[in-house]
């Protein structure tokens, strides 16, 4: 192990595609001799020195991983504060590192995982700790900075996209005697991106989805249903499709106006799509369906989108080739060449220009009308979602996902008491 | 024209396949020099003499319905009632058919459709008038009398058992810091065969989903609470499948619980999902995720089984050789030739005793504790699954569904005063 090791870990909300990034990580640096532990459960993992020795694993499984979902080693929602807050958990990082010889920290997550392996990486400099930290993108809510996407929306929209098409089809042969309204809830708590990707569906305002609505755009409960109205009276039916996060004019998250108590003091989870699923029964006396895909839109590997999937295999690829040539704290960002034909390379960007920012949606994204998205929109999303990811599948149906042994590496430090 | 016309009409729910089924019928019919009309919106378009020239089609559309889900000519929720009742009505349809020379007539649906074929057949014996007619099974219910399985459910079921598997993938990386429980509605109001499904997703009680609710076994809240306790506490996490229809032991709909009216007098439309989670959240205080596909589950067909598939386009073909050969009053069903290698073959039955019969679960394919499917069920249940339907998908990323022409055919009759 004369390069050292290097250290790979999952961070927040899993992706369809967020094991390829991890496939691509391990099966590369096999290939440059450099051994790769993983975090268990992201970042938590490194802090109570819970280590998966990924040498354990066969390039067999390493090579399944790029088309298994979910998150191999564990992922987790824990947010390291300041250098100065959390002082002690970063020198707690170094420790382990030190003690399992880790030189290169690649850190697989959104924009709090690329502030994280930054501070990582200065913290190593002042105590002159040789460690090259790199963030690598992942994100089904694509609002990284710089990037021109984030390695797993494109699958999350590629599903978003089918669905609201195959719905729409059904919707389109029941809704003479039954239901004409079928409300579609995106995941998208800040930005619309994912709700955005469903308009791929139609290419018209009058194919579906024909009512979009975006958390960028106040909701209008009485201009929704009159949109609503109108669609039902020309086209027959209407699909919705609504981001979680859409807001009212003062604010309030919509999903909210349900929820509460129920009769029996129960709480009552509510939702967009079972919200304005009810104001349409309850004010225009339409039959309605709704549906939250929830975690499917995000774990579905099946529906993963082929530029998507190269893309999450590329970044892994490249964060290790940065990490191996001493490019400390930057992220592999992909960079769009060409928008048509569709063209991309993978670039290396200073993570503190990611770290803590947001990228929202352009406003050029947004219909004039609010309810549905524009041209530069489709350009920009459309090749996201091309082209299928392979996928083995079993004799039995299913997809042959892999379990992978997770073999832990033997502590060699006290316990962490955090 | 010298053998009379065909009219294929599609009714209640559709599914993933059903169009495979018309493709199947209208090229065979093709092959074998007979032309078919479609009716609009099932029987209503008889009724009503609204009904479409398939003969307008390319071959390539006919060829494409066959990988298209939703229903083509639309469907309709719209039961006759006997043959005293809706007289009216019945002789409506017989008027329609012979304006149109129809000779052969075949309806594409579950237990009610079957019903309504037979019906018909019998008025036409009365009236002297020369007619075949057919029952085509279609139903993700799986609740068809006769047939050992019927088309739509296996694609349904494979849907349930690839989403259950994918979605434990993701809330297995989660569990550590975030959503512990995710529960998944399936459809099924009155008997638990997609619910069942989901048990295809993992071998052992212990892999997801560890918990399964069936409409057969009365809901009994503090048994299924422990239950997911004692799971999450020896795996970590836990998911659930509820079948939309499950029962308290007094017989109430689970999935009526919560809903009602919410603080502002709204109509707060339930589930039972969202109600499970709401009590797990309430009593266990574990984070909790939900999803109800609803209409994804039915129109999936980028998730079709290869089996389903395969049986929907030859029930279609069945249907055209049992019409052309005179076998009046029939459906074509399903066979298990073998259960292990699978085979299968299709049959004719009599309609009168798939009619207004429905079948239930067996009760030998719960587990004891009421919570998984047995060995035997997931003897029955594995073949439908397996094997993956054909599909082109577009340059977009899309998949290359069909919309036909539909093509009005002239009226010749007064209008129908429904």
């Amino acid at each position: 192990m004369a390069n050292g090791t290097l250290l790979y870990a999952q961070s927040g909300g899993v992706t369809a595609v967020i094991n390829a990034t991890a496939s691509g990580v391990i099966a590369h640096a096999r290939s440059r001799k450099v051994n790769v532990l993983a975090a268990r459960n992201g970042i938590l993992g490194a802090l109570r020195e819970e280590l998966v020795d990924t040498t354990k694993e066969s390039a067999a499984s390493i090579a399944a991983l790029a088309h298994t979902p979910g998150g191999a080693f564990g992922s987790c929602r824990y947010k390291l504060k300041s250098l100065e807050a959390d002082r002690a958990k970063y020198e707690r990082l170094l420790e382990v590192f030190k003690a399992h010889d880790v030189r290169y920290f690649l850190y697989n997550g959104g924009n709090d995982s690329a502030d994280t392996a930054w501070k990582v990486s200065q913290l190593a400099a002042e105590f002159d700790y040789p460690l090259t930290c790199i963030g690598v993108p992942k994100t089904i809510d694509n609002d990284l900075a710089v990037t021109d996407t984030c390695p797993g929306f494109g699958s999350a929209a590629k599903y978003t996209a089918v669905s609201v098409r195959e719905a729409a089809l059904d919707v389109a042969a029941m809704a003479e005697t039954s239901t004409r309204v079928f409300v579609y809830e995106a995941m998208g708590r800040h930005a619309g991106w994912l709700a955005a990707a469903a308009g791929l569906a139609g290419a018209t305002p009058e194919e579906a989805p024909q009512v979009i609505l975006f958390p960028e755009r106040a909701y209008d409960e009485a201009a929704f249903l009159a949109r609503v109205r109108k669609v039902v009276e020309k086209v027959g039916w209407c699909v919705v499709v609504a981001s979680e996060g859409i807001r009212d004019a003062q604010g309030r998250f919509v999903a909210d106006a349900g929820g509460g108590k129920d009769a029996f003091g129960h709480t009552q989870l509510g939702g967009v799509a079972s919200h304005l699923a009810g104001r349409v029964k309850d004010e225009l006396g339409y039959k309605v369906h709704w549906t939250v895909p929830d975690y499917l839109q995000r774990s579905a590997r099946h529906l993963a989108s082929r530029t998507d999937w190269e893309q999450a295999l590329a970044v892994g690829k490249a964060a290790v080739e940065y990490a191996l040539k001493g490019m400390n704290a930057v992220m592999p960002a992909i960079v769009r060449t060409s928008p048509a034909p569709y063209r991309w390379k993978i670039e290396p960007v200073p993570l503190h220009k990611v770290a803590n920012h947001e990228k929202t949606m352009p406003a050029g994204f947004i219909r004039k009308d609010g309810f549905g998205i524009t041209a530069k929109a489709r350009e920009y999303l459309q090749p996201l979602i091309r082209g299928e990811a392979p996928l083995p599948w079993g004799r039995d149906g299913l997809p042959r996902y892999v379990t992978l042994k997770n073999v832990a590496v033997k502590k060699k430090l006290p316990a962490w008491k955090g």
